[in-house]
C-alpha cells in the first residue's frame, strides 16, 4: 500500500478553527529546527508555510525520518492540527497560530543542495545563476508572485473585453516578413527551400483584416517578436494586449481602455484609479515635459524662455537663439539647498546627453545667486521668476541648445532630480493620453516623408487640407497612453478609405514594387468594403512591471531571455543536427559557440 | 460636419418594440432590391441583418444615393424603426418584423466586385480562392461563427481552470531544438550565428519545470508547431489546452477534465454530457475495437475468434493461426441485406490496407450462407453465432492476419460500415478514457526499447517489478481521452523520482551525450526536489472541429495554412532581402518559387 500524498489542505490554509483535524500536507522542506528532541519543519508550497512537529516520544518512526530531511526535499505528512504553545504563535504567517503534530511521513523526492538558498529572502543571487536555475528562482516566491499577478491580469483583461463584445481570435505566428523598423525573426521553409516565414512583430495587419472581414471587435493577448539588440527593458518575445474595433472613433475606444485599466488596477492592487485620464496634445506635451511619455507623478514642468532670455546679455543663450536653438528651464522647488557638488553632478549628467552647459540660478535669502545673474537685468530677473513660478529657496536650471537635444536633456534631468529628491510617490499612478501626433516626419537620409506611426494611420481629418501643401503640419489620429513615464500602449484610427490610403502612399513615395510585395495583399483587401476601424495595443509586460513595481522585464516572464537573447536554463540558441539543416537546404557558418 | 457613423444598434438588435425609435445603423450592403420606386437594402454586420427602406418621395436625396449602392459597400444610415407591412415579416430573421425608413445615408467605403458572392450561402467556392480572400470568406459567416465558438470555448476553459486554481503561464516560443518524433521549425540566431532556436512542439518540459518550481497548477492555451507534411486535419501551428498539476494522481485530474468538457459542451452546445466517462484499458480497447481511439457512438465490437476457428477446416484461417496471426470478426446487424457488390467493395477496401481476404457469413431465412460455411461444422457454427451475438438477418465479417494489420483493417472497416449504414448519430458525443498503455515498445531498427509516450511518463507502479525482467510488460500511467473516434487529448503521471528516471533512461539505452545535450538541464532540474505531478494536453482545434461539426481543421482557424504549409492570402513563406540573410549569416539555395 503506497502512501497517499494527496493533500487535504495546502500549506497556507489551516487555522486555529481546524484544531484536532486529521490532515495530509505535502510540500517542500523550507527550514528545519531541532529543539530539545522535537524537530520543527516549515513546510512550504505556493500557498504558504505550515509548521510541522515531530515528537520522538509519541512518533519515534516519523521523528527518525525527519532527522534526515534536508532543505528542498519534497515530503508528505499525515498528522493533526493543534494550536501552537502559548507565546509561540507567528503573526507573520497566515498559519502562524497552529502546527501539525506529525504521525506519518513519506519522502517523495530528495534534493541536491541548491546553488542558492531558497529560504533566505535576503540573499542576493546574481541574475545569471537565477536564470540558469529559473525553476529554483521561481520557487523563492518573488517571481512566482509576479506570475500570479500576470495570470490574474490576463483573466481580468479577457473577462472585461469579452463582456464588451470583443472576440479573442488567434492570428498566425508563422507570418510574412515585411521588415520595417525592427528586424524580423525568420523561419526557413522546408517545403519551399530558399523562402522564409517571419515571426510577427505585431498582429497589426491581421487585426485590420479581421475588421475588413466583419468581425467587428477583436482582441488577442498576442506574442510578438523583434530581433533587436536588447535594452534592459526589452525581450525578443513580448506580449501585447491587442485590440481593434469597427464603426467607432477614439471617443468610443478611449473610455473602454480607461475602464479596462480601472478593472486591472482594482483587481490587482485593490486601487481606484481615475475614471477618465487627462489628455495632452503631442505638441503641448513636448513643450511642458520635453518628451511624449512624461511622468506626471510630479510637477516640475519645463518653461520656454526664449522671449525672456533674448533680452539678457548672456551670450551663451543669445548665440544658441541665433543658431536656431531654444532655451528652456525647470524650477526645482527648494532646490537652493543643492550644493555646488550637486550642481556639478547634474551638469555632468546632461553633458552625457551632449549638452555643453547647465545654467542655474538660486533664490536665497539675499536674492538671486548665480554666476550668470549679472547678465540678467532686474526686470528680466522678475520676468524669469514669474514665468518659472520661482519662490525663495528654489533653484532653476536652464539649457540652451537645439530643440530636440534641449528637450531630451531636460526630460532626463527632470526625472533624475525627481528621483534624487524623492518627489515620486511609488504608490501613485498617473495616466495620460497623448494625442495629435504628427502624421509624418521627414526622413533626411532618404529625402522623403515617412509615417510617424505606420502608413495605415488615419490623419486627423481636420488637417486633410494640408495633405498636398504642407503634409508635415498634419496631425494623425494616433493616441498613446502613458503611465508614470512609460508608454504602456498606443494606437490610432485607421484609414478605411482606399482613395485616401492611395494618397498617403503617394506622399510616402514608396516604390510601387516594394509596396506591392510587402503590402499588396493588404491594400487589395481594403478595396472590398472596409469599415471605419481603430485600435490599440497595450504592452502587457510593462503593465505587469508597473503593477509589481519592478524595473526588470525578466522578473515578469516565467522563462525570459538574457539581453543577448539567450536562454541560460535551456542553453539555447544551440547547434542543430546536420540533418535538420539538410532538410531546410540552408548553410550556416561553423560556430565556435558552445554551451558546454 | 462629418457624418457620425457610430451605431445606436447592431444589425441584429432591433425588434417591433423599437418602433418609431430614431436609429443609426452601419454595415455592409448585403442585398439590394428595387420595388416600384422603393429601394430595399439588407444591411449586414456580424450580429445580423436589418432591412432598410429608401423612399423616393419622402427622402429623394437618400434614395438617389441608394440607387448607386453595390454589394459589400459599407454604409451608415440614420432613420426610424417601423413595423414591416402586413404579411411582409421575415420569420427567419431576428429583425424580421421591422425595417428602417432611412432619412440619411453616408457611403463609408466602396467595394470592388468580390471574387465570390458573400450573400449567396449556397455557392460552392473552391478552397484556394476562399483562403486567398480569407477576409471575404470570413464575412460569409460560416467561418466567423466557428471563430466565435472558439472564442467562447477559450473563455470557458480559462474561467473554469482559473476557478480550479490553475494559473495561466506563458512559456517561450523561441525554445531549444530537441527533435523527437516530429521535425522542429528552426529560427536562426543573429547574435550567435550558426545556432538556432526552435519553435515548441509542446510546452511539455516547461510545464514540468513549473511544477519543479512549485507553481502547483499550471495551464496554457498554447501555440505549438510541427514541420510535418500535413494531413488534412493537421496544421503547422496548432493549439493545445495544456495542463499540469502537482501532488495529484489521475484520480484527481480526470474528474477535472471531465468537468471542463461538461462546461465546454454546456456553454457551446447547451448539451449535458455524462458526468463521468467510461474508461477502457488499452489492451481491452485494442481487442474490442482494434484501435486506441474507437468511435463509441455505435457498437459493432470486434471478437477474437482464434479458439473457435481453430477447430474449423478453413485452411486460410488455420494457416494464419499457425503463422502467428489472429482471426477477428465483427457482426453487421441486419447486414444480410448486403449485396455481393457491397461485399466486394468492402473486400477491396480492406485490401487497400494490405488484407488479402475478407471472409463473410450471412444468416438468412434458410440459415448461414457463405462459400466458407462448409468448412465450419455445425457445432462450430453455433459457437460462432454465440460469440458474435449473431441473429437472423445479420452478417459477420472476419479477417485473419498478423495482429496489427488485422486490428487496423477491422477498425477501418467498422467505421466505414457504420458510416455507410447510417449508424452514427451526428448529435451524439461519446467520451472515453483509454488507460494502461504499454510503457515501452520495441524499436526493431535500433534494437532497443523506446518510450511509447515520452521518457518522463511514469510507469504504473504496480508493474515496477517488471522493470529489469520484462519491461515490455509494463504499463504506463498514461491516459488518452477519445471523443467520437478522435483522440482529443492525452497525458500521464510523470516520474518525480530521479532514481527511477535514471533507470528508465538506462532501459532506453540513450547515448549519454545525446541525453545530456537534449535533456541535461531538465534531468538536472529533477534533482532539486520534484513534486509528484501529472498533466494532460487537449487539442483545441480538434475540440472546436467537433463542436462545430466540421472535418476541415482550416475552418476553425482564422488564417490557416494550406496542406503545403503556405498562406495563400499573405503569400508566405516568401523570399527575404539579402540584408536579412547577411545579418543571420545563412545561405539558401536560389529559389525558383515566386508568388507573383
Amino acid at each position: 500500500m503506497t502512501f497517499d500524498y494527496r493533500r487535504t489542505h495546502t500549506c497556507g490554509e489551516l487555522r486555529k478553527a481546524d484544531t484536532e483535524k486529521p490532515v495530509t500536507l505535502s510540500g517542500w522542506v523550507h527550514r528545519r529546527r531541532d529543539h530539545g528532541g522535537l524537530i520543527f519543519i516549515d513546510l512550504r508550497d505556493r500557498f504558504g508555510y505550515t509548521q510541522l512537529v515531530f515528537d520522538p516520544i509519541t512518533n519515534p518512526e516519523a521523528h527518525k525520518l525527519a532527522e534526515n530531511l534536508r532543505s528542498e526535499w519534497v515530503i508528505s505528512v499525515k498528522g493533526n492540527v493543534r494550536p501552537r504553545a502559548e507565546g509561540m504563535a507567528n503573526p507573520k504567517l497566515k498559519t502562524g497560530d497552529i502546527e501539525i503534530i506529525v504521525h506519518q511521513i513519506e519522502i517523495l523526492s530528495k534534493s541536491k543542495t541548491p546553488p542558492f538558498s531558497i529560504a533566505d529572502e535576503q540573499v542576493d543571487v546574481n541574475e545569471e545563476l537565477r536564470l540558469k536555475f529559473r525553476y529554483l528562482d521561481i520557487r523563492r516566491g518573488d517571481v512566482a508572485n509576479k506570475l500570479i499577478v500576470r495570470h490574474q491580469t490576463m483573466m481580468t483583461v479577457r473577462k472585461f473585453l469579452d463582456e464588451k463584445g470583443f472576440l479573442e481570435i488567434s492570428t498566425p505566428i508563422l507570418g510574412k516578413s515585411t521588415p520595417e523598423g525592427a528586424r524580423d525573426y525568420l523561419v526557413p521553409s522546408r517545403v519551399y527551400p530558399g523562402t522564409f516565414y517571419a515571426l510577427p512583430q505585431s498582429p497589426q495587419i491581421f487585426k485590420q483584416l479581421l475588421m475588413v472581414a466583419g468581425m467587428d471587435r477583436y482582441f488577442q493577448i498576442a506574442q510578438c517578436f523583434r530581433d533587436e539588440d536588447l535594452r534592459a527593458d526589452r525581450q525578443p518575445e513580448f506580449t501585447q494586449i491587442d485590440i481593434e474595433m469597427s464603426f467607432g472613433t477614439p471617443e468610443d475606444l478611449i473610455p473602454i481602455i480607461e475602464s479596462l485599466l480601472q478593472e486591472i488596477f482594482k483587481n490587482s492592487l485593490n486601487l481606484e484609479i481615475p475614471k477618465t485620464f487627462q489628455r495632452i496634445s503631442h505638441q503641448i506635451c513636448m513643450e511642458k515635459y520635453g518628451t511624449d511619455r512624461p511622468d506626471l507623478r510630479f510637477e516640475m514642468e519645463l518653461h520656454r524662455l526664449d522671449n525672456i532670455v533674448a533680452r539678457s546679455t548672456f551670450s551663451v543663450f543669445l548665440d544658441q537663439l541665433n543658431d536656431g536653438g531654444i532655451v528652456k528651464g525647470l524650477c526645482v522647488k527648494g532646490g537652493a539647498d543643492l550644493s555646488r557638488k550637486n550642481i556639478d553632478d547634474y551638469t555632468n549628467f546632461v553633458s552625457l546627453l551632449g549638452i555643453k552647459g547647465l545654467a542655474w540660478i538660486k533664490w536665497q535669502e539675499n536674492g538671486l545667486q548665480s554666476s550668470i545673474v549679472k547678465f540678467f537685468p532686474e526686470e528680466i530677473q522678475q520676468e524669469l521668476i514669474k514665468e518659472m513660478d520661482m519662490e525663495e529657496g528654489d533653484l532653476i536650471f536652464m539649457i540652451a541648445d537645439q530643440p530636440t537635444k534641449t528637450n531630451q536633456a531636460l526630460d532626463h534631468l527632470r526625472r533624475k532630480i525627481a528621483k534624487d529628491r524623492g518627489l515620486i510617490d511609488p504608490n501613485k499612478y498617473s495616466f495620460l493620453w497623448v494625442t495629435d501626433f504628427p502624421l509624418f516626419n521627414w526622413n533626411e537620409e532618404e529625402n522623403r516623408l515617412q509615417s510617424e506611426h505606420h502608413p495605415f494611420t488615419s490623419p486627423n481629418l481636420e488637417d486633410i487640407g494640408y495633405l498636398d501643401s504642407e503634409p508635415l503640419k498634419m496631425r494623425s489620429s494616433g493616441y498613446d497612453i502613458v503611465l508614470n513615464g512609460y508608454e504602456i500602449g498606443g494606437g490610432s484610427q485607421r484609414i478605411h478609405n482606399s482613395d485616401l490610403q492611395q494618397k498617403i502612399f503617394q506622399c510616402l513615395k514608396l516604390a510601387p514594387e516594394e509596396l506591392q510585395s510587402k503590402f499588396g495583399f493588404f491594400i487589395e483587401a481594403l478595396n472590398y468594403g472596409t469599415p471605419p476601424h481603430l485600435g490599440i495595443a497595450l504592452g502587457l509586460d510593462r503593465i505587469i512591471m508597473i503593477l509589481t513595481q519592478t524595473e526588470n522585464i525578466r522578473e515578469v516572464i516565467a522563462f525570459p531571455k538574457t539581453q543577448k537573447a539567450s536562454d541560460l536554463m535551456m542553453q539555447c540558441p544551440s547547434k542543430v543536427e546536420i540533418g535538420q539543416l539538410k532538410d531546410l537546404q540552408i548553410k550556416v557558418p561553423d560556430t565556435q559557440f558552445s554551451w558546454t
